[in-house]
Formats: C-alpha cells, sequence, structure tokens
C-alpha cells in the first residue's frame, strides 16, 4: 500500500486516545479536515484509498466500536453514526466506507456464537482489521460446497464494498443444495479472491464496490459465523442488521448534506458575489441566500435529530440482544426506514440547492461541488426509497410490522 | 362558570396522581380522547370553553410546573411541551390555552425576585389559577402610572388569550414618560378589566384571543414582577422568554398535526373506500394511499424529534438560570427558530394532505377535518416564518446571534 | 326567487352584447367583481345563490355556448373555461355552477341525436335554461321503467349540483335489468323531484350539491337522449364528457386560485404591515413578500398555460366530432390528466401560502381568506388525484390510453 | 476541423428541405437522435464539438432563422426556441450552442441598420455562418479603441460560449473614456484572438464557454452595429435581447429535462427491475414508478405549456419591433422571467428524481444519466433565479416593469 496523502497529515500517535463520545466526535472531525483538503481531487482520479483507510486507522476509527480492553473505543452505535457523519462530511465515499466496515466489525455480535465474537472483536480490534464485505443479497450465486471440516465459497458477487482495501472480507453465500446461508471472515488477500475493479459509477467513487469472483475460498466450520456442529441458531437479534445498515447509510447521507452545506457557506462567505444588481456589497447579505441556508439547515437538523432519537431508541435492544421481541424489532424498523426516507429527501435537496448559493463560478470542476449530490443520489437508490415510506405508511394504517427481509 | 360538556367524563379524583413523565403523557393523552369527543362540534358552536379550562384543572395539567409541595406535577419544560402536544392533538385551542397557560404560569421564574417566584407558584399551584396574558408587544399601548405604593395599568390590548376564562392575568404596560415595562399578575375578574369578545377569526377558535381594555388596574409595587425598590435587574434568563414561547407554539402545531394525521388514519380504515377502478377492496391497500401517510408521518417524526432535541439542550439553562450567557441563549434561540420554521411547514402540509387520502365524502362539515389546517394556519401566522430561517441563514452565515426581542 | 343581492348591480340590458372571446372575459370579469363583493358573506351565510344564478343569465353566460341565431354566444370551449375562471376568481361556488350548467348544456351536444341537439341548443339558449344534473356516477340507484311511450326514473342521487337552483335537470339511470343508461333533460321544478338540502361541507358551499330523490320522474321516449328506437348508437366523441367535464373542474380551481392571489395582494398592499424589525415601511418591500407574490404567481401562470394549451388541443376533436379515434381521446384525456393534477397542487399551494403574505390580522372570519383553500381542498376530492398522475405515468411509461369511464 | 463522429450518420443533401415548423421539428429530432447516440461517450471526453457544430450546419438549423431566399429555413422565434428543446434533449451543451448561435445571428435584427441587418443575415445564410459571442456584460475589460475608420478591441471576457467552434464572434466593447458599448461580428480565426480552452466545469461541458483574450481585434466603423457616422440609435427594441435570451435558455433546460425523462423511460421500460419483494414482473408496473414518471411527466408539461404561451405573446413584438413601447416589453419580460424560474425548478426537479425510478445500477458512469442534473444546475446559474421571482414578485404588488439590464 501506498501513501500518496497530498494533503496535511497528523501523527496521531502523539494525541491522547479519545475515551468520550465527544472527544470521538473531535477526533472525527480531525480526520474529516484531512479528507476534505483533497476531497475533490481525489473525486475526479479515482483514486484507490489505500491512503484514507490507513488514516482510518491511524487515527482510531476502525476500533471505535472495539472493547477497550483490546485497546478499541468501546463505543455503541449512536456514537458510531455520528463519527461515519463527520467522516463523510470531509468524503462520502470515505465515511461509507467507514460505515459498511463497522458494520461487519459488528456483525459477529450479530451472529456469532459467544465464542467467536469474542475471538473476532479481541483479534479485529488488536490488529486493526479494516473488514470489507462481499454479501449483496440480490445475488444468489455463491455457492458453498461443505467438504467435511470445511466449507468452500465460490462464485461472483457483483458488489463487494470496500474488499480490495481491506484486510479481512466478510462472505456470504449458500450451502449447495440447502437455503442455509453462511457468513464467515476470510483473509482478503488470498489467491481465490478476485477483486475485477469494475465500480465506474457516477457517486460514491472512492468505495471500491466492485465485482468480486470467489475461486474456492477455504473456511474452517468453526469459522462459520453462528454455527455450532453446523447448525445455526436464529435469534431475533439477527434481524437488527438491516436497521442498523440502514442507519449507517442515514449516517453518511447526513454527513454529505453537512459537508455540502457548511462547504458551501465557507464559499459563499469568501468567494461568492453579491447580486450586480442587488444593491449589497456581500453576497452574505443578499434575502435569498440567508434564506436558503436558514431553509436548508433547518430541514438538515430535524433529520439528524430523528436520527439521533432513533439510534437511542435502539440502544436497550442493543444492551439486551436477547430480550428483543418482535414487535420491537419491528416498531424499529419502521423509525429506521422513517428516518431513511426523509434522509433521501433532505440530503438530495440540500445538495442540489446549495449550487443557489454559491453563483456560476462554482460549477468549475476544480471545485466538484457536485461531488455531494452525485454521492447521495447514488447510494440511496441502494434500496427504493419509496418501500421505506410504505413501510411507515403500512404501520401507521394497519399496525403491520415490516417481514424481516436484506431490505426492511 | 357553566360545564357544556356533552362528553365523556373523567372522574380525576379517583386516579392516581402521575409522578413520572410518562405517567404525565398517560394522563394527558386521557384528557385528548376527552377534548376530541367533541372538538368539531365545539369549534364549529365558537363555544368559550369553561368547561375545557376546568378539565385542565381536574386533571391536573394547569399545575404540571408547580412544586410538588404545593401539589404541583414538578415536572420541567421538555415534559410540557409533550403535553401541550397531546392536548393540542385533541384540540388545538384548548392546546394553546394550556400552552400559554405554562408560560405565564412560569413566567414568574423568568422574572420574578426569589421571593415572588416562590409565593406566585406556591399560590398558583394550591389554588389551581388558570393564567391568561394581556401583553401583546406589538401594542404599545398600555401605560403605567406610578401612584407611590401602587401602579396603575389603563390602556388596551389587541390580543389576550385565554383572559376571559383565566383567573388571572399577566399584565404588561409600560411606565409613563419612560421606556420600562412592568408585569403583573391581577385577577382577571374584576371591574377595571373588560374583555370584547372580538376573537372570531377562521381558526384556534376557542382561545378567546379578543381585545381587552385596562381601565386603571391597580397593582401594589411589590407585585410587580422582579422589581425591588421600583428597580429592575436585568438577567440574560429574562430573554428566554422568546424560545419558551416558540417551543409552545410548536408543541400545540405538531399536536394539531398528530391529531388530523390519527384522526385521518382512524377514518381512513373505516370510512374510506377504495377507489372505484382500483380493483382493491379496501383504502388501506392503495398505494398512493400508503405513500402518503408514510411521507407524512415520516415527516412529523422529524420535526418532532427536533422539537424534543431543542427542548433538552435547554435544560442545563432552565436548571441554571444565572450561568447562562449571550452566546448560549442566541445559538438556543437558532435552534428554536429552526424548530418553528419546520413545524410550520409540516403542520401545514399534513393538514392539508391528509384530505387525499380521506375522499370526497370525508368534507363534510360534521367532520370537520378542516379545522385542523385553520387551526394551524392561523396561529403559524403569530410571527413571519421567513424571520425565523432568516435567522438560521445569518448565524450560519456569518454567526449572528438574533438581538432578543419579543420575537427572536 | 328572491333577489337577496347587498351588493352593486349592473343592468346588462344597457349593456352591447359581447361578440368576442375578449369581450365575453370582459363581461366574466364584471360578473366576477359583482360576486367578489360579499362573497364572503354568502360563504359564510351558506345563502341558495337564487340571486347568482340570475346573474349568470343576465349578464348572458348561461348562454355562452349557444346558437347565436337563437340569442346564444356562440363561443368554443376554450372561451368558456376562461369565462368560468373568471367567475370561480370572484366566488368559487358560482364558478363551478356556472361550469357544471355549460356541461349540461354541451352535454345534448355530446350524447343527443341531430335532432335532439338543435332543439335543446335553440331552447335553452332562448329559455335562458339554467341546468343542474343528477347524475353522479358512483350511484347505481336509480332505476328505470320503460312504460312504452315513456321511461320513468326512480331512485336518489347523493349529489346533484345545482338542480336546486336550476331551471331544468339532467338525469341518469340504467334501465331495469340492462346496462342500458338514459339520460334526459326534465324540468327541476316537478313534484316528483325532491332536493333534500343536505349539502353541508367545508368548501363549495354554496354549490347546493346536496342529494335528490326522484319518485316517478316521466320522460318520453323521443326526449331520451341519443336514442332512435330504444336504441343507443355509441361513438367515441361520447366519450369526451370526462375530458370536458375535468376541464372544467381545473378552470373554476384555477379561478380560485387566482381570486386568492389577486385578493390577497391586494390585502397586502393595502393592509398588511411591514414585520416591526424588518426596517421597512411597507410589506410589498419586504423580500420574502415578493418572492412568494412571484413564486405562486410563476406556479399558477404555467398552469393556466397548460389548461388553455390542452383546452386548445380539443378544439379540432369538438369541432369534428365524428373523427375522432379513440387514441386522439386517449392522448387528450392523459393531456387532461396532467393539467388536472398540477392544478389540484398549485391551487392548494396558493391558496394555503397566501397567508404568509398577508399577516396575522388577516385572518378574521370577516375576510374569510379561508374560503379559497375550503374551496379547492373540497372539490379536489372529487376522484383521487393519483390516478390522474396514474394515467399520465402509464401512458408515458407503456403507451396505454385510459380506458374511458366516468373519471379517465 | 476533423469530424470525430463514432455515431450513425445522416446525409442531409438527400433529404427535402423542410418548410413548415412541423417539418422543422422533424429535422430537430433526427439531430437529436444522432446526439445522444453518444452524448455521454463526448460529455465524459469533453470532446470539442467541431463535428456537432458540423452536423447543425448540414441539418440546417444554423440558418432556421435565416431568409428563405438566401437559403434560410425562415422561421420566427417560437419554432427556434422548440428547435433548440429538441436539439438539447439529444445533448445539452449542442442545445446550448445552438441557441446562443440563433441569438447572436438574429441580434443583428436587434441592434443592426437595416443595411446591416440585411447584409448579415444574407452572407450568414448563404455561407452559413456559426456564430460565437465573447460578450459576457459582467466584465467590462474590453476596451475599443477609436482609430478614426476603424475600431480596435483589446481586452478579455472570462466567457465566451462557442466562439472556439464557430466561424464568426459577437465582440462587445466599451470606447474608451465614454460609456458607449459597440457590438460587431468578427472572424474567429484569426491572430488577435486567442481561446483559453479554460471551460472546465462541471455541466455543460461541450459549450466551449472558457475565457477568450482580444489583442487588438480591427472593425471598420461601418461595420459597428447600429452605429451611423459614430451615433448609436437606442429603440425600445433593442432591450429584447434579454428576454429572447432568456427564453433560449429556457428552452435548453427544457430539452434536457425531456431528454433525462425519455431516455430515464425507456431504461426503466428495457433495463429497470421491479423491487424484489414487490411481488410484481415489471419495473413499469410498480405503482411509485407509475406516480413519479406521471407527476415529472405533468410538471414538465406545463412549463413547456408557459414556455409556448410566452413565445407566442412575443410574435407581435417582433414582427413589428419599432411599435414596442416600454409597458409592452416590461410586462412580456415579466412573463419570461417567470417562465425562467419554472424551467429551472422544473428541470431541476426532473433530472435529479429520475433516478428513483432507474435504480442502482444506471449509475453506472457509462449511462452518465448524472449529466442532465449536472447540466442544468451548471447553466441555471447564469443569473440567480431569486431575482426572477422578484421580478414577477414586484410587477403583481406595486406593478414594477423590470429595468432593463442585461439580465432583467
Amino acid at each position: 500500500m501506498t501513501n500518496t496523502l497530498s494533503r496535511p497529515t497528523t501523527d496521531f500517535t502523539t494525541l491522547p486516545t479519545p475515551r468520550t463520545e465527544e472527544e470521538w466526535l473531535e477526533r472525527a472531525r480531525l480526520v474529516r479536515g484531512l479528507l476534505a483538503a483533497d476531497a475533490a481531487a481525489r473525486d475526479a482520479a479515482g483514486a484507490t484509498p489505500y491512503a484514507e483507510v490507513a488514516l482510518l486507522k491511524d487515527a482510531g476509527l476502525v476500533t471505535l466500536l472495539g472493547p477497550v480492553e483490546h485497546g478499541g473505543g468501546g463505543q455503541e452505535w449512536p456514537t458510531a453514526y455520528r463519527v461515519i457523519r463527520e467522516v463523510a462530511a470531509g468524503d462520502g465515499s470515505i465515511g461509507q466506507l467507514l460505515g459498511y466496515h463497522l458494520l461487519w466489525f459488528w456483525a459477529a455480535r450479530l451472529v456469532g456464537t459467544p465464542e467467536q465474537i469474542a475471538q473476532v472483536e479481541a483479534e479485529a480490534t488488536r490488529q486493526r482489521w479494516f473488514f470489507g464485505g462481499a454479501v449483496n443479497p440480490r445475488d444468489a450465486d455463491v455457492v458453498i460446497r461443505d467438504e467435511g471440516d470445511e466449507i468452500v465459497y465460490t462464485g461472483r458477487k457483483s458488489f463487494s464494498t470496500g474488499s480490495k482495501v481491506s484486510d479481512v472480507t466478510v462472505l456470504e453465500g449458500v450451502v449447495e443444495d440447502t437455503d442455509t446461508h453462511v457468513f464467515a471472515i476470510v483473509p482478503s488477500d488470498q489467491p481465490a479472491i478476485t477483486f475485477h475493479d469494475d465500480w465506474d459509477n457516477v457517486g460514491q467513487r472512492l468505495t471500491e464496490s466492485g465485482s468480486v469472483t470467489l475461486d474456492g475460498v477455504r473456511v474452517p466450520w468453526e469459522a462459520a459465523a453462528g454455527f455450532r456442529d453446523k447448525v445455526f441458531t436464529p435469534r431475533t437479534y439477527n434481524t437488527m442488521n438491516v436497521p442498523v445498515i440502514q442507519l449507517v447509510f442515514v449516517a453518511f447521507y447526513l454527513g454529505i448534506a453537512r459537508g455540502a452545506l457548511e462547504e458551501a457557506a465557507q464559499y459563499t462567505r469568501g468567494s461568492t458575489r453579491a447580486w450586480l444588481h442587488s444593491g449589497l456589497e456581500r453576497a452574505v447579505d443578499e434575502p435569498y441566500v440567508i434564506d436558503t441556508y436558514g431553509d436548508l439547515t433547518a430541514k438538515l437538523w430535524a433529520v439528524e435529530a430523528l436520527a439521533d432519537a432513533v439510534a437511542a431508541e435502539a440502544l436497550p435492544i442493543h444492551r439486551d440482544p436477547d430480550a428483543l421481541t418482535e414487535r420491537a424489532r419491528g416498531e424499529h424498523e419502521v423509525r429506521v426506514a422513517a428516518v431513511k426516507a426523509r434522509a433521501t429527501d433532505v440530503a438530495l435537496e440540500v445538495t442540489s440547492r446549495v449550487f443557489e448559493v454559491l453563483g456560476a463560478r462554482a460549477t468549475t470542476s476544480t471545485l466538484a461541488f457536485d461531488r455531494f449530490w452525485r454521492n447521495v443520489r447514488t447510494h440511496t437508490l441502494h434500496d427504493p426509497v419509496a418501500y421505506k415510506r410504505r413501510e411507515v405508511g403500512r404501520h401507521v394504517l394497519v399496525d403491520e410490522l415490516p417481514t424481516p427481509t436484506w431490505y426492511s
């Protein structure tokens, strides 16, 4: 891995380890600043984010959820979402990479046996693993052969966010001739895994979300997450994957929107000219400029507040996973669906309308102010937002709880 | 006062006194149900809400903020806002009356001397005073004569919400030939005060917000709020009146919106027919119906979350009033302005769009579904929402703090 | 019929008969002014509009589409829609009554035999009939008995707009034990027809849209519209009823919106005060006021332009009815659906948002500025606007043409 | 000039010359198809559009407004706007280039003497000149020296759309020590003109809108547009430049929006999958997909109708330029401002929201569906849309007419 950072750097080893949420947010803001410095240039270059992953490791963010005793941050999801927001405000792609990483890091807790959880968390924290995933659930084309002590993954996944720049990858596949899904964590750098570098999309360009081929990736059965004697025992808590991943999405949408709004404000203050015929000296005194910032800020604050509230609502669930009921899970998922719907709308509105308060010269490619909208626009299509509104509407109307799937 | 309740009643003396926030919200929901039963009919009749004020007293809501030792609820503003929301969901006018009452009840704490605060809270709680106010700041036409031991209020206020149905009224005026404003609490039922019953507006029809004439209302100097030896010592905390009253407004806007949405959902479930050519049996299965409920619910939840967050942010201020700085006050006011702006937009959208999921027959006057929109539309004009967005925009752009006035 | 006009009157017999579209619009604007003078008061009173129907007759508007040789205006639908807009700008209910009247007047041309058309148009024009209708298609409960030379209507219609104040009513029913619908024009004032005066809805209050009972209304077979020897010959042109009635709806929605906007502008100019802390003298100099009027006006102009364009597109159809193809009809209906959807959204937005530029005092019941929104809100529920968007969407996506029903 | 067309070509010499508006639109649709075939690829490459300008010439579109007797199309502005829309639907940049070209072609008529007009139109038509312009009015840094028989332009313009690929360029500058602006048409390919190729912006990437340096461009006084004996006689008609150029802008915004919507519909039909959990086979049957297409189409149709109406309103002005009054010009400009405001909003909404009905895979860079939004977003900042709403609002409120400037 080469470090191509042209931006200012920070020697994190000289900084005290954050302890509180506020200190972690301060740390995340520091990372945000470093990322923002060349985010536009890296977006244009489509640069593979080795250096940025290293930055996340150096700053301690990859082990934010890891046990304190192994050197982790010991934080919970609400803090993690806010950290993702800050990082995404600096660079939407890196915010997504951090978010997905934290999800996979935590996923052991979701499906693993107690022993697996302990082991994965210890090792991943101590060694500062960066996680990728090859788990796109709309593809059903990774097949697992059971070879006695081992299982062997073969097939192709269309999307495998972050794997290329990761230490370990979470694989998912279906055991031949069964409906049994098996997850496992494997080293990313091995001959049986080929990354195709075919993620060339209009937004979130640096997420290395391209396809991957698995050609006989071998995993011992004891590493099959949650399995004992080849049998998986499902819990209601397993179904928390969707609420958490969707709140991760929300976190980087909101971060990107805030990044757009704050970079725009800085530009309006420093570079935007008052309109020729306005009779005003400064753009910041234009009524329409003030009104637009006021409106967009208020809208963003409302969704941030909802995201925070919904994250807090899940804390009791995460602290006592086995007490989770289907109703509690369902009602939480409905709240998550609502915040996803609002975050989508507001992030799109903010990232498109900021241009109106920047002026024509801000459309230069060097500034790449369009990347905020492109980033939000691209990832918010992950699954149709109409189905989020649908979850909420059905619940309000007929008390329906969403059936747990990969998307609800 | 005659009790004209045609609705179901509750004997609150048989119920245990609420202790926790959740118990108070439960109590408020009970009141909401009683009010909702005939809210449409009372709106049409323009009925003076004597019985409804009695209900608020009986239920203990008027002393929600009062000291526990005097029989009050001992709650803080975040709970009070949520209680107002519930009541407003049942009847927007009564929600406003309760909100204004709680403001005036609490206002002693804002401007009074410690002795006055103790005395007013004790007496108001023990006697379950209902407060009105004659304090519209855009009128400058109540003049105070200083007659040595007493001050005497004479003049007219265009709006005096709730006074007519209140026990005591908060007066405000300016001492002759000075800039000195003086507040005082006086009995509402006295010959020197005349209510003109001229509030006949399209919304919030039952708030008794008509004009009032003061013809020599006498108040001893020692009752002049915050004055010692005829001198008032201003504190930064005095300027918290606007953030609190604006959050009170937000509380009943959100309550009205929620009332509209929930009554609509009930109607859609029970009475709306699927569209003739939909091929569906039930309106609740219409995609556009589901989508509309999902969208409106998500929007409302976001503003509720922001309102809750902003209310929580003020707790440290209210708990340590003397520590309040101008910056802290100003930053809080900006947050309040944002939630006011969002609550206005969303409450208007919800109360207008619900009709689309009710169907044509729901426009009958008997149901009076239009009252929700009329109520929101009327009160949200209290001060221009554009200036709220302006406060936020100026803060974001140039770090401006709002100058404390009666509206910011 | 008593004339209760408290407003200024005009002796139309002293005015020259309009000849051109522009002269007819001038005439309509004159009527608009007369109606606007007491529209708020009549709305509050729920006054049965005998005098207003008389006004429409005196002004010549009821015979706008009638043949010139019989004293009619000889105008076509595009002019009629614009005339309806003007009248609705003065009073939404009267605009609807005129619109429905013109539809029924013209409906002879839609379904009648050539002889019937000639006869109805001559008689209706010479005698200045005002038409009502008892044709709500969601009810299927008017049954026709065939008694040889006569048919006899018996049953009930939930809505019969205008019939109570009309000279003649268009009836619709189904011949017993068949699927055959028969329309006929009958005198409204006859013992076999009972109006129930049960239209008490939140908007369009003066349209006399209550239910009606038919108790053996007798009609000779030769008056059964379009029948020869008891057999009806359908034409594609028959299906133009929906495009025309929907454009009539659009006409009065747009008229109401324009009435709201223009009355608001007048009030803003004359009565709205600049905001206390604006530093401005006049409300018309407030940036947010200017912006709101600019935005609402631009939106309204766009829908007016679409309504005009779509009306013009139908002219060749109306001038050569027998050449109409299913494709041409279907493509026109899709355009109509689009304008209905836009008119609905924009009329609701205009009539709700104008309050923001009026100020709090404009909520007084005397002004009744809420009636514009109530009027639009009520009638736009006639059939779900979501199904209009659906027609357009299906056409754009899969070239589907709407199946002609009573609503598409 | 090299022709790098990888797309299908058409030999226009084999086609009959269009005569009617409909035939010209047919021609424009043919060009649109050719452009659309590789628009995404050329956008990515930032290819200088020599071949595309050649295409516009071959297709006869550059002489659309030219006199028929010299081989021109003899069309008027309403047709030209529609032709620009079609071309912009295929490629937004080329639509802008054609629009600006037609403006400069026509500008002779705006400011020239009768002799100049006749000469320029004849020559430009016969020789199929493509026009560029170096006229950005916010720069005041091109100075003209009067050297007796000649004037000499020296200075720099920040933007000179199309000049690099043009035959002739319209220059504008100010005579030294005066306020006198002088326009002239000069050959683009001359040593005294240097193009800096510095247009690298996020949208309308192929418009060659970079800066230009003039280093002593010599023009005989008789070519100074509208001057006789070095004196310019202003007419009210001169001020029509802004209404026309703004309607040109509207034309390509609407064209881009329509291009986005129609390409999206094609993709939805052919490639978008129904949602996994929808229970549907085809994306075109998804209610939310249908609703979105219906909504966006209806919105676009409304603005198109307004654009058409406003264009038609200007026809009498263009046909009798000397009769133009300040009031008529001002009222027309207000209408233009309204359509600009609506076109901006709707084109942005369409180009952003289409993604919701495409699905995640449509974000691939190969398809470049983001270019529609980037194109609209970039050019709609030309001058602040808030000032368009302002023009409309001021007119409606206080009957103000916009002061003619370069933007109003």
